[in-house]
């Protein structure tokens, strides 16, 4: 009965074409209370292979200690077609994770630095200055040795324990990621405060001081219900590269909410409708999220997905 | 723990005031499964006027048998104070739902037109020539009674038999409300399908056919997950009225999907971080959700809600 997808209707000014980066094997699963195994994960990285995304996060070379839900990265990565013409970028916070990256032939890494000192004292486990040194040098390092690099900054739009962060201070550490060679710099809003407005200003503010608009993605969080409204904002600041989760998997760290990253297929749906080119099946991205929720045992957060998948 | 509410960062091009139409009393209620008592809705009404908000939707005058959910709105609406400046609309879709508004004093009621043909026989009952008129004279009488209508528009953004609605189809329908007396059209984007493009050319082309701004008010269902990047879209129009539903209470009638009308608070949580005026305390409005969560002894799709609660 239900229209299977939305009505186009695009608009000039926005971007032709929008990479969707694909948090949910990583960044998603990294936060749920279930572990995944290796086999289990790469079904996942190829389902979503299938769907017609082009970057899928894969894993993180941590401590399996620290985090359970990535160990055995290696193995995801021995099982994945490296050379496919997909990019299966990994988490690589730190020279061993670097090393054990290069070891298992990645070709894309991601660092992770903070935005607030706080913030880093209490994720990463170190100053700011430590970590963001720390981060810039495996940057460097992987670039030199042919890698791409993606900085991902976190708390650019609010801290829970510092409260507000000013524009300048989000420049200042894109700035640091960019000429540590990383390729892109991912705003995460990772606390999910952040409006449209605040998106605009922070975005201008990079805009301003020559950050090239093409090297800057956006990672929103669905807390407050205000994803996709952002991601609407940025597309016309010019973001074309928007990091988002099948079935909005992955909740968040600081609020009881149920919803944490935006879902891709909710993204998707706005995608579409706008006349956005992505390259990416919506059904199939929603398919994917049912089979992902019933591997993680629980509903997921995807309005999209719920509406689609009852069709 | 949490920053208590989103950081300002106003927009030059944004209206500086907005209307919520707090609609949880009666779209809200009149989707849910569970029928309230009217000393409920009336503890559910006098607390959202606590919360700031200025219009609240009452109730329906409708058959007890078809919508039992606002049976005794009558009784509702003797225990509010009507001249205290808060507005409280009551749904009175024919002559017999008029005359039972003004026999309870109502100054303020609103009609229900749709914009496609199977719409309205699937869910009016009658033709789309007959549920017009019949509205159309309902609304002309009102206003000649010296009541102020509102008229909503179903269906304007797709239609889940008919598929793709033409703006075209949309300027007419509202034309006629408003050629009947009708002081604000709601645009009812009662399957949730639009996407911000779409509310954009919709709004463009009942402007260029001179229905002034002012008088449109656009509603919003998060069915898939597109509501308040809708809103900001609108917003960007010029639009200065919204219909929510305190804490999202009201599932969409078509799809699965556990989420239906727009959360008053996710959209505050929006226009306060835009620097938006409403007058409405969103902790406020976020308590009164949880109240009516645990009267409905389900769960609310409020985002934000959620994440206020928890801090």
């Amino acid at each position: 009965m239900m229209g299977s997808l939305p009505q186009v209707f695009g608009q000039a000014d926005l971007p032709a074409q929008v990479s969707v980066y694909e948090v949910s094997a990583r960044d998603g699963l990294q936060a749920e209370p279930v572990t995944l195994p290796a086999a289990i994960r790469v079904e996942l990285i190829s389902r979503l292979a299938a769907t017609g995304l082009s970057t899928i996060e894969a894993g993180s070379f941590v401590s399996p200690k620290a985090v359970p839900q990535m160990a055995d990265t290696r193995s995801v990565l021995d099982e994945l077609d490296l050379d496919s013409g997909i990019t299966y970028p990994v988490l690589a916070p730190n020279r061993r994770g670097l090393e054990d990256a290069m070891a298992a032939r990645a070709q894309d890494i991601a660092v992770f630095v903070s935005v607030t000192e706080s913030f880093s004292r209490a994720n990463l486990g170190d100053s700011l200055e430590v970590t963001t040194a720390r981060n810039r040098d495996v940057a460097a390092a992987a670039t030199s040795a042919g890698m791409r690099v993606r900085g991902y900054l976190s708390m650019v739009f609010g801290d829970p324990w510092e409260g507000p962060v000013e524009p300048s201070q989000v420049v200042g550490a894109a700035g640091q990621l960019l000429d540590a060679g990383c390729t892109t710099i991912s705003l995460g809003d990772t606390i999910g405060t952040a409006t449209p407005g605040h998106v605009t200003a922070v975005l201008q503010a990079l805009i301003e001081a020559d950050i090239p608009v093409e090297a800057i993605a956006l990672h929103t969080h669905n807390t407050y219900g205000q994803a996709l409204a952002n991601v609407y904002a940025a597309l016309q600041s010019g973001v074309s590269e928007f990091d988002a989760s099948a079935g909005g998997v992955g909740g968040c760290p600081f609020a009881g909410s149920a919803t944490g990253n935006l879902a891709t297929e909710d993204l998707l749906w706005m995608l579409d409708g706008l006349g956005i080119s992505t390259g990416v099946d919506i059904r199939a991205v929603a398919e994917t999220s049912q089979w992902l929720s019933r591997q993680l045992g629980k509903p997921l957060s995807s309005a999209t997905s719920a509406a689609i998948v009852d069709q």
